[in-house]
């Protein structure tokens, strides 16, 4: 997909694993739970129900072993092992959240749109594009370490699928 | 589905045609020009492109001949003649629209989750839930005659689609 420089958040990186490897890091729960968000923070719990409408739900803690308010969101594309897309605008059967307080700095809509697409020497180029609902809400999302988050989960994904089994 | 007394509108009919006469009415353009709104309204312009993510644009006019801002959305499921989730709260390529001010009396998200059961003897039973993000914004669609129109733009559906070849 193309990328509106205005609203879209992006990371693009080629990877020494297979696109298998790096579908299961995101759609098995047991193993997005070690991998989904920087150290010292972690994932305590995990749902997935993968299909167009299911739930992906995560909880995250803080390093002083405080849960957060859990992440709830929906899948919209499910292709095995070549592109994900899911948002937290909209709960499971395409629930449309109720629109978020304006003084509300930290939340924001957003939607993934994630493709796995095989190298020809090996390996996979990733790609994770975010979108908002406007260029404040990307803004934010920058400010808040999109880069260097996505960056650091990313390298713990790689990190824990070279792992010998 | 199940249904959200407070955040959804519903209307169930069961129908003399086939679900494909049905899934034709929703998704081939010509075809929806001829009865998606009650007449002396009309549309006048539609775009489908039937996919995930695709394009769905209708430019209705009024009796004296004004033609509305278009509406633009985009589908989220399509099987066909059995199931078609749309929405009016991202556009094509599951890119979320910026926020509705909040003065915005006649403007609000939805989500139409379309389905086309067939009957034993015969016929279909055609059911469409339109959820919405809050309930004042499903009470405003009520207001505005949602169970009304809607069932009017169906008699037009199964009048158009009864006529012979």
């Amino acid at each position: 997909m193309s990328i509106d420089p205005e609203r879209d958040l992006e990371i693009q990186r080629d990877i020494s694993l297979s696109a298998e490897a790096l579908w299961r890091g995101w759609t098995d729960p047991d193993t997005l739970m070690k991998w989904f968000c920087p150290r010292p923070w972690k994932v305590v719990e995990c749902d997935i129900d993968l299909k167009p409408g299911g739930l992906f739900r995560t909880v995250m803690q803080s390093p002083e072993g405080q849960n957060q308010p859990e992440g709830v969101g929906t899948y919209l594309v499910v292709e095995p092992c070549r592109r994900l897309v899911w948002t937290n605008a909209l709960t499971p059967d395409f629930r449309l959240k109720p629109p978020l307080p304006a003084d509300d700095s930290l939340g924001f809509f957003f939607v993934v749109d994630l493709s796995f697409e095989p190298l020809p020497g090996g390996g996979t180029r990733y790609r994770a594009v975010c979108t908002h609902q406007t260029a404040a809400a990307r803004e934010a999302h920058e400010k808040m370490g999109f880069h260097q988050g996505w960056g650091v989960a990313l390298d713990q994904l790689v990190e824990l699928m070279s792992l010998p089994a």
